[in-house]
C-alpha cells in the first residue's frame, strides 16, 4: 500500500488531497493562490499539525509566485503571507514553518523554495522515526502491562487513538497513526479502536479509511464510548497526535483527547502522544496560555446541511482541548520520549 | 408551557410522543399489538428509564386486551409480556414495571388497568418530587462552590447534562433535565451545557428541544468537548439520569456519562444522579454485574441512512457506560439523598 503525498509542490502549485472529499471519493485540489490556501486551511481539506506546517512552508512560496505574477510589492507579499500564518490559530506547526521559509525571503525564490521542499522532506523523516520510536516505546510499556508479556504477544496490542494522525495528517507515514502502522508491520497489533471524532468525524471518514488501506482490524466507537471502553479493560495504551505541547508538557490536542487521558490515567494504562519536535513550543509556559480555536457552532446542530437541533439551536464548538501533564505518560517526537506524568519537562 | 405526557392511555391504546420525529416534527403515535410496542421501544420511538416503566406497565396492559381480541391462552399473554420485559436489557425500570403490573394478571382486567395507571402517576409524581429535592442538593453544593455564594446567586448556576432525561423521558416533567427545569423556575439557572449524545443525538434533538420551550438558555457540544469546559472552570455542577444503580452507588447511563464524572472529579465540581428509586437495583451488587446494551455499528458509522465511514466500516456501539460510586457526588431520588463519593450505599 502506497499512499499519495497528502500534500506536495507539483509544476508551480500546491496539490493537495482534499480531506472534506474522503472517505468517498479521493479527489486532489491544485491551488495557485493564497487565498485558496487559506480557505483550503479554515474549510480542513488540509488538516493535522505536520500536514499545516507543510501547508504554510508551500504556502510562503505560493505568495512569492503569486506576487511576481500580479506584480504584489513586498507588503503585500508579507501581508499574503501572514495570512496563512494566522488561518488556524491553535497548531503551533503552521506559524513555525511560514516563519522559517519566509526567513529566506530576502535570498530569493530558489531559497524560499528549496527551504519549503526542506520543510516537506524533514516532516516525512521525523514522522518515520516518531513512528518507529513510538513502536518501541509502546512495546515496552505494554508488555510490561495488566495482561503479560505472553497474552500481549499472542493477541496482539488493544489499541485506542483519536482524530486522524495517519499519513492524510502528516504528508506520509503519520504520527500516532504512524506508531500504530510501525506496530503493524512488526505484526504487533491485535486491533484500534478509532475514536468517530465530532463534530467532523476524521475518525470516521480519515482515520478509518487509512487503516482499512493499512489492513489494521480496527472498530470505530463514538467518542463518549472511549472512556468506558478503556475502563473495562479493552485497551492497552491511548496513542495521540498533538497540535501544541506547552513547555510543562500540557497537550492541547484534537477536542475529546482529554478523557482518554483521564480515563487511562485511572485505568492505569499509558497515554502516549507522538508528535515532531516542531509541535513543542518552549515560549508557552503551560496549557492555560494555549489559544484555543473556537469553530462555527453550525459544525455541531446542523449534519451536510441539514439541522439536528431546533430552529435556532447554539453550540459552542472548541477546535482543541488541553491534556496535563501528570497525564502524560510519554511524549515522542522525532528525537527523544519524554515523561511528563514523570516529571519531566519537555522544554 | 405544557408538554403533554410522552407516553400515556387512552381509549383501550397507548398513545405515545414519537421521539425519533423530533425536534423537526411533533408526531404522536397510537399503539394497539405488543410487537408495535416491542418495536417502538427498540428503535427509541420512547425511550428513558422512567418512560420505559411506563411502556412496561401499559404493555401488560396492552398484551391482556389484545388477548382477548385474538382469544390467546395465558401461556401467550404471558410470551407477549415477557417480550416487553426483554425489549431493551439494561434499563431496570421496564422489567420492574413489567413485573409489578403482570403480578396483578390473575385479579382480572380492571386490576391490571389500576395497576398500570398507577404506575404513570407514580412516575410523574416522584419526578416532581426528583427535580425538587435535586434543585435543592445542587442549590446547596453549588452555594459552596469554588465561586462563592455572591457569584453564583447574581449569575446563576452553570450546569452540564447528557442525554435526555427530561418530560420526553419521563412521562412528565423528567429527572435530570426535571432538576434543572425547578432550578430555572426560581431563577437559579444561568445557563445549560448539553451534550450532543452521539450516536443518537438525544441532547441536540430532544433536550435542545425541551429547553428551549421551557426558555432556559443553553448551548450545545460535541461529546468529546465536555470534560474540557469543566476542566476550564466553565461549569459548576453536573447532572445526569440513570438507567440503573447498583447497591454500591455505581450508576450505568447513556454512554458518554463516564467521562463527565471523571472530569468533575478532577475539577472538583458536584457530578449528581438524579432517578427515581425504581432506578435503584439492590440485586446488582456493582456495575461490573449490569448487562451493557450492544446496539448496531450502523448507528455509529452511518448518519441518517448515509456511509460516513469507508465500506465495510465496523463500529463497537454500547449504549450504556458505568461511572463508579466513588466518583458520584450524590444520588437523588424522590424519597432520599445517597452520597456514593462520601461511603453511602443506596441499597
Amino acid at each position: 500500500m502506497t499512499f499519495v503525498r497528502t500534500i506536495d509542490w507539483v509544476d508551480g502549485a500546491i496539490v493537495l488531497l482534499d480531506q472534506t472529499a474522503l472517505p468517498h471519493e479521493v479527489r486532489t485540489v491544485r491551488l495557485t493562490d493564497v487565498d485558496e490556501l487559506v480557505d483550503a486551511i479554515r474549510r480542513l481539506a488540509v488538516r493535522g499539525a505536520p500536514a499545516l506546517g507543510a501547508a504554510g512552508a508551500l504556502g510562503v512560496l505560493l505568495a512569492v509566485r503569486q506576487g511576481h505574477r500580479h506584480g504584489w510589492t513586498d507588503d503585500e507579499v508579507a501581508k499574503a503571507i501572514d495570512r496563512i500564518r494566522v488561518a488556524r490559530p491553535t497548531a503551533v506547526n503552521l506559524a513555525w514553518a511560514v516563519d522559517r521559509v519566509a526567513y529566506r525571503l530576502e535570498e530569493g525564490d530558489g531559497a524560499v523554495e528549496r527551504e519549503a521542499r526542506a520543510v516537506l522532506e524533514e516532516v516525512s523523516a521525523a514522522n518515520l522515526a516518531i513512528a518507529c520510536r513510538g513502536a518501541d516505546l509502546l512495546t515496552e510499556l505494554c508488555g510490561r502491562g495488566q495482561r503479560g508479556d505472553e497474552a500481549a504477544a499472542s493477541s496482539g496490542l488493544r489499541l485506542h487513538t483519536h482524530c486522524n494522525t495517519g499519513a492524510l495528517a502528516c504528508v506520509e507515514w503519520g504520527t500516532a497513526l504512524g506508531v500504530v502502522r510501525a506496530l503493524h508491520e512488526r505484526g504487533a497489533v491485535g486491533h484500534v479502536y478509532a475514536d468517530e471524532t465530532r463534530p467532523l468525524l476524521q475518525g470516521s471518514r480519515l482515520t478509518a479509511w487509512e487503516l482499512d488501506r493499512l489492513g489494521v482490524d480496527y472498530r470505530l466507537v463514538v467518542d463518549g464510548a472511549a472512556p468506558s471502553l478503556i475502563a473495562r479493560g479493552l485497551v492497552d495504551a491511548v496513542v495521540v497526535g498533538a497540535d501544541r505541547i506547552a513547555a510543562n508538557g500540557d497537550v492541547a490536542n484534537k477536542i475529546g483527547t482529554y478523557p482518554l487521558a483521564l480515563a487511562a490515567h485511572r485505568a492505569g494504562i499509558p497515554f502516549v502522544v507522538a508528535a515532531p519536535e516542531s509541535t513543542v513550543d518552549a515560549a508557552t509556559p503551560d496549557g492555560s496560555h494555549i489559544e484555543i480555536e473556537d469553530r462555527s457552532g453550525d459544525e455541531v446542530v446542523a449534519w451536510d446541511g441539514r439541522s439536528v437541533a431546533p430552529a435556532g439551536a447554539r453550540a459552542v464548538n472548541p477546535a482543541f482541548d488541553v491534556t496535563p501533564a501528570d497525564l502524560v505518560t510519554a511524549i515522542v517526537t522525532e528525537r527523544r520520549t519524554v515523561r511528563p506524568a514523570a516529571g519531566e519537562r519537555p522544554a
